[in-house]
Order: structure tokens, then sequence, then C-alpha cells
């Protein structure tokens, strides 16, 4: 089973040549990075052993949840985005993202994780370039999420607005 | 074709104590709206006419969008709610309300509109209270959305929190 297998699953006319494309943004986010030896990949491909995406979330500290669930969550994800640290045969997830859409205006992207020991070096701002790609290539053009204060201006320098026009994010809780 | 074939989709086993219980809730809301002459009533049938959706999204001045691609949005969303204004054997499309979803943990709610000649009357709440029913029906815990500055009160009114933790809501912009 091929590591690239599902890259651009769903539009088989021209996976090549987006296959292509994909690595070489791969490459050139290799190069970039300091102090890393190997090489840092992007893939799509949703079969990932959810046990090392479990323990990616416990790496930045994140509650647990059901497996079961998560499972669920990323079939119905419209995007999923995985980095991996590749050095020799070896690879280990080290990033995360994903996005649900109504596959037609609007993606709302949830659960964008990278681990601690390759966070600072502009890996977290790769890994949401790759799902900003992704969805704009779906001809997404409404995408959104709810960002933690801490990380409000890391994504304003991807291009995200906090609070724009005077729209508010906005949660529901169960009456108490 | 009945008007709720499609009620409970998915949850064969106990599709008639719900769709019950669901008319039951329309029936309340008949008697709770002054000056209405009729029923008002609720569906999460999602095979509607999508121009008569049309309609009822210019009547609050909303910008047209393509068929074709409120369709795939439909189709995409994982709870739709459609409200309508039903007076002998004459119905009419007066609200509507859908929400994407992972399935599993998430859901954000697009589209809520209901027609100028229906509002005033507590029927948006109505038409919130039915999604966010079927939202936690299947286990959605997590309920969110993005709410214009002028209705942020009418969601407050709902149990919805703006910025909740100091969450921001974000858009995200192509760069210009």
């Amino acid at each position: 089973m091929g590591f690239w297998k599902n890259l651009f699953s769903g539009n088989d006319s021209s996976v090549s040549d987006q296959r292509s494309k994909f690595r070489s943004v791969s490459n050139s986010i290799h190069n970039s990075v300091p102090n890393c030896d190997g090489e840092i990949l992007f893939s799509s491909d949703r079969d990932l052993d959810l046990y090392e995406l479990e323990e990616l979330c416990d790496s930045v500290g994140w509650s647990r949840r059901p497996i079961r669930k998560v499972r669920i969550a990323i079939e119905h994800s419209f995007v999923v985005v995985t980095m991996w640290h590749k050095k020799g045969s070896f690879k280990r997830l080290i990033g995360f993202a994903r996005a649900t859409s109504d596959h037609a205006f609007n993606a709302t992207v949830w659960d964008v994780v990278v681990h601690p020991e390759f966070q600072g070096r502009g890996l977290g701002k790769e890994l949401m370039r790759e799902v900003i790609y992704l969805l704009r290539k779906e001809d997404i053009s409404n995408i959104s999420l709810f960002a933690d204060g801490h990380v409000v201006t890391f994504y304003q320098q991807l291009g995200f607005s906090p609070d724009p026009e005077g729209i508010k994010g906005m949660f529901w809780y169960p009456p108490s």
C-alpha cells in the first residue's frame, strides 16, 4: 500500500500531476526547516494509525477521545492532512489537521496539532497551507476555524481574520 | 411521497416514536404563535424545492448562490431543518437551517433564515431548537456557529456563548 495512495482520491483524472505538485511543496518545506535531519512530508491519506494520532494529541496535552469516534470524525471530514518526519525507512506522524465541509461553500478547520519537538520551525504554517490549498482546490470559498486566544496571531499570519465584519464565533452549551 | 418521509432517515429502529415526538413539538409551536392562521410544521426532509428555498433567501436579502452548489451543500449537510406554514392543503417554506458535521464531535450551523413575514414570533428560536435537538440526538457535543453582530443576542438566548474561554471565530481571505 503506497504512502500517497489516497492523496487525491476522488479526482483520478489528474492524480499524477497533482501528486508531483504536492511532493514539490513538501520538498521546499524540507529545505526550509532548520535542524531537521530527514524529510518532512505531507499526505491527505486518511488511512492512518489512530493510536499514533492519539500519541500525537497526547504530546500537546489534549484530552483523550474515543478511538471509535475519532475514526468516524476522520471518515466524515472533507479534508485530512497529516505531516510526517521521514528518516531513512522510518516515518513518524508529527502533525495533523482536518476540515469539515458542505463540499460547496463552507469548510471549518479542526484539530490542528504539531508535535512539540517540531514546533517553532514554521511547520504548523505549512500544514495549514496544505489544508487551505486542498480546500481552495475543491472550490471552497469560505474557510473558517475557531482559534484559542494564544494562536490567533498564528492564524492571522496565514490570512485568517478574527471576527470579520463583527461576525462572532459562538458555541452552544447544554443548560445546566 | 410523504412530507415526513426522511424525517429520521438512518435511524429506522425507532422512526415512529421519534416522528410522533417531533410532531408534538410542532404542535406546541403552533399553539404558541400569535396571529398565525394555520399550522407551523418542521421537517428534516432535505428533498425540497430549491427554487422555493432561493425565494426564501431572497426575502431576507441574501446574495444568490448557484442552485447546483446549494444542492451539493444540502446533500453534504449533516442536519437540515425546514419550517413550513401549512394552511389547508397549502404549505409554504418559511424557514431553513442546516449544519455540517464530522458525525462525531463537532457541528457548525449555517444558513439560518426565517421569512420576514414570520419573524418576531419566536419561530427562529424554535427552528434553532430543532437543529440543536437533532444534533444532540446524534450525540454531537460541540455545536458552533458564526453569528452576525445583530443576531448575537438571539443566539445567546438559545444558549450559545460568544468567544467562550477566549476562542475566536476566524475566516480566511485570499491574499489580495
